[in-house]
């Protein structure tokens, strides 16, 4: 079969040609439909100091896909072959004791598929049936590939309450883009988008934002406190990881509100105010990843009435062997793309 | 001024003349623009025994309402004369164990506006100014007017998350049908509403379910079962107090789902299956009133946002002085009517 | 190997010698040190209408047990061979919607082990490695036995917080009598017991009320109002099942209080008084089970703290022979006893 | 009478005799039997950066009191002259955003008792009855006096069950004592305290840490670990406000922990691995006071069962007219103090 890997301890990636793999008795095998470019995939062809110290090549790399069961494992319960699925990219182990605790999603001894197992950019990859979702045969294998990155987008903006509250989200990747979808989905009040890229902020038009601010405005905390009448926000979503993002957010938060962290910062420690947090009396709201499965039922739900609709946010589609094409749009400074797929 | 007044202890209400209240040092003295009948103003109208152990006449009724304060008590913060307000029914006293603990609209002292004091369907009226709640003034009057009852819908509805969830809505009352809209709004899932009466069916489809079993049809709990592929509702949103629709609600509501309970029954104790809850594992949220005020919040957040719109639902407007033709159309076995108003 | 099976569907029990079982790939063989007796077992015993519709002879029966791990299934991971165990004996499927929602323990394809399964009364039992929960090697295996329902008692105590509030135990069976203990390690402020027979009350205030009704007092609603105040508790716990119970439970709450359910009724269908729940604006939280594995994280924090010691419940102890002896003494009137061990 | 006052804009107090003060409408006039000094008014005391910004001399201060109603204002509900009470400093103006949200405490317009009206340390004080609390009249006038910082302890230890969880307490000062035997109280697991200070570490013990590790220890983390398996604390109660011990307490949380952020930093920005939070999909509850009144009621459950103690944490006692050395022992390098009172 045709896959997409880190052959050796380098930026770029190869197209190669290897065996389809064999699923161990707990394991589906899935033929893959369409896959998703995730920032990870990115950090890993470009080969980034955190690349270099998790990444052993050779690894078959991608974590995000919609696709078709074609063997399952002998010990598996609950799927079969035929079966339209998406996989979750967080691999428990089952045992710890946040697998115990109702946060497999945060084990203990997490692996990640693509990154620490063979990943999905190849024309067949391995599920381990812990990870599986069944989605409904009406739904397309493009949008089956993109739930991995909208389910952290689900999980980030309802992980609390919504319905009717006023909430701003930082960023315009297909992160922010897929929250301010689930903000509108589930009955926000106002949404509030604080974007940077021209061409994503028509698709936030789209997802159902209600204002627009630039995230370069000198008057951003004037804009939304107005909004608010001098309130705050009773929600961020930090989809950036900008420390300047991160403090314009604690700033127009109100006093009692929720902070929901998603975006990682490039550097290990960041100056914050936590002071502020500490005199308004805030909640911080720490996301990785997704609930298993509380958040893809949600999900489901929210795509399934129609609610949700993440198809603007799709706005590239390449072969696998265009790959290099793909990373290349994904990269281009004026980010005249958001969520991009390779199909195998 | 006009008010419509029980003033004996007899079936029936009457129009009468008397003079324009004066607001105590925390009320706002409120000109009434619209009001709206409650299930509970049918009851007083009637003459039933919970009236006759309730009511004291002479009392002015009604306790929905949206109105413009046109005096403020001296000791009043935070309105003023010219705010277009409507008011939560629910007084608290301010000092005892609930209204110490979040809990004002289940006061061990409650009074109910309308019921216990004087209340607004009448030309004036005065609102202690712990209950008003101060409106866009680009709202109109009949919608303000409808807030209380909305409010019980949202309460119920977002009591707890919805979003994404199969939601079962039993009653096509008033309630029933802003519940509908409520979780619509919310980006439930499926919105199954089991309804009576043909005529508020047509409105529920406008309020977002997204289908409708007749409350007889004898596969209702096969449908619902079905619909949610044997799994059972998430939600159960129960607005008829009907011992019926109680236990069929206890039947297809899922392990680990929520039941919420908020039609009152006409027998004191009613059987249910409470085993069945046990085994499943449920919750039950037994709901009266609205929060005061963060189910106002909400729902002023969804009313704004153009989420939720309760127009559907007001399907009659008369005037203070046609208040028996009013009763009448809402006691009509055809039920062909939803929320009524009446205007002073 | 000894065990105690129900050889054919007649009332009570047959010490039996058959082979040690085998364990599957994902089971461990456990040498059965202590086992505990439920009221299941009993009902199981007496082969009451309920288990003769479930029970399907030949079958091991009992389900709370401590032993060690003799032998692991060879796809078992987190246990290994000399680990000293206790048993959920709940058993989940892994794949259905409440095991994907945080909800194994009310999985939709439960089964129970001893039920369902070949149980523990016996020299060895095979464990599902999902159920197996590992013992510090300092534990009793008396102890361990009873941490099954002792983890009823820490479930539906905990499920919603108790520290500083007033609860009203209603039960001094095991369930009843663990309940009361788990209320005095987590901080509840008063601890009212409801209470039948003298034997176990003395075992109540050992483990921590503060103080003791009888069931049928006529002044039990006053008493207990008195002593909140006249507000009502804050949390009831019921253990009975019996409606006298539950409706006094329902009378005595405060507005906005918990009902927790944990007691199963004799008959399917039982008359509560909805309206007082719905009029008080209260939560009812049923109870099945405990959450695998949060309650025996709690439950494992609270002994091993020494807050919550279980030994005074533990009245009788009996050798697997005396099997018969240890059923009569469960069920003798005066009920002289509360949890009973069996050792093999 | 007599009362501390902050005459002009320098260091230091000054012991004044002035009028009685009269009670306004909502208010209640308090001879004070005991206060309590806390951090804020040794800030006051210095005059330092925040002190010159926020207070306006005169200003009598002090705002931790238990004393008797003598007066109480004509539109009081509630209380009465004989009252024995204590007082929440903080003072909202009950018609913000918060106040209508169930968050008073951090009221939008939020005055302190003590900062912006006057204060405690006087022979009598007049308290809004807003922020009344009545005591049994069992309680010493000292404890009543300490019942404002220990509410702080409660609402960080409590705002999320610790019944069970392994807790660890940074900061040995009354914060953190009163937080060790609130989680004592609870029934916390493991109950580990970082401290500074030989004198309090013996406090500790007393109010019922079960380890105690000194701040500067160059195994603190791998302790930490090592006494909870190597998996982290379920909870950090962070009292001190230390950058160092923030992200020590950052670096010991397990994944899906709670971080509870009492502490105030000194400097407005501090640097803190955020990503650590989000690796671990933490929350991080901010707590600025206490819940009105749901943290009073659940300190009197506590308080009243005798499972919370704070006697130990209460080190010294003087005269109003010795309050130059009550703070010169406050201030003292050794800490050899905890909490102090000053009696009027």
């Amino acid at each position: 079969m045709k896959a997409l890997a880190k052959m050796k301890p380098a930026p770029g990636l190869e197209l190669i040609e290897t065996d389809i793999p064999q699923p161990g008795p707990n394991d589906l095998l899935v033929k893959v439909q369409a896959a998703a470019i995730c920032g990870t995939d990115a950090h890993i062809y470009a080969w980034d100091a955190w690349s270099q110290s998790r990444i052993k090549p050779p690894l078959i790399v991608g974590h995000e896909l919609g696709g078709e069961v074609v063997a399952v494992g002998k010990m598996v319960g609950g799927f079969k072959k035929g079966d339209f699925i998406s996989a979750e990219s967080h691999i428990p182990c089952g045992y710890c004791y946040q697998c115990r605790n109702d946060q497999q999603h945060i084990c203990g001894n997490l692996k990640i598929l693509g990154v620490d197992t063979p990943g999905c950019f190849a024309e067949y990859a391995v599920i381990p049936v812990v990870c599986a979702w069944k989605n409904d045969k009406s739904m397309s294998p493009e949008i089956a590939a993109v739930q991995e990155p909208l389910g952290n987008a689900v999980y980030t903006t309802l992980c609390e309450d919504v319905s009717g509250l006023n909430v701003v989200v930082f960023g315009c990747g297909p992160a922010g883009l897929f929250a301010t979808g689930v903000a509108n989905a589930a009955g926000a009040g106002q949404i509030i988008h604080v974007v940077k890229h021209e061409f994503r902020s028509a698709i936030s038009k789209k997802m159902g934002s209600t204002k627009l601010i630039k995230y370069d405005d000198p008057k951003l905390v004037d804009k939304i406190k107005e909004a608010t009448n001098g309130v705050g926000a009773d929600v961020i979503l930090e989809m950036t990881g900008n420390p300047g993002a991160i403090n314009q957010g604690i700033e127009v938060l109100r006093k009692g509100g929720r902070f929901t962290a998603f975006g990682l910062t490039a550097d290990t420690e960041i100056k914050i105010n936590l002071n502020a947090l500490v005199f308004k009396g805030c909640r911080i709201i720490c996301i990785n990843g997704r609930q298993m499965f509380r958040t893809w039922y949600q999900m489901a739900g929210l795509l399934n009435s129609g609610r949700l609709n993440p198809a603007p946010v799709i706005t590239h589609k390449f072969k696998l062997e265009e790959f290099q094409k793909a990373f290349e749009t994904m990269k281009a400074k004026d980010r005249k793309s958001a969520k991009i797929l390779l199909i195998p």
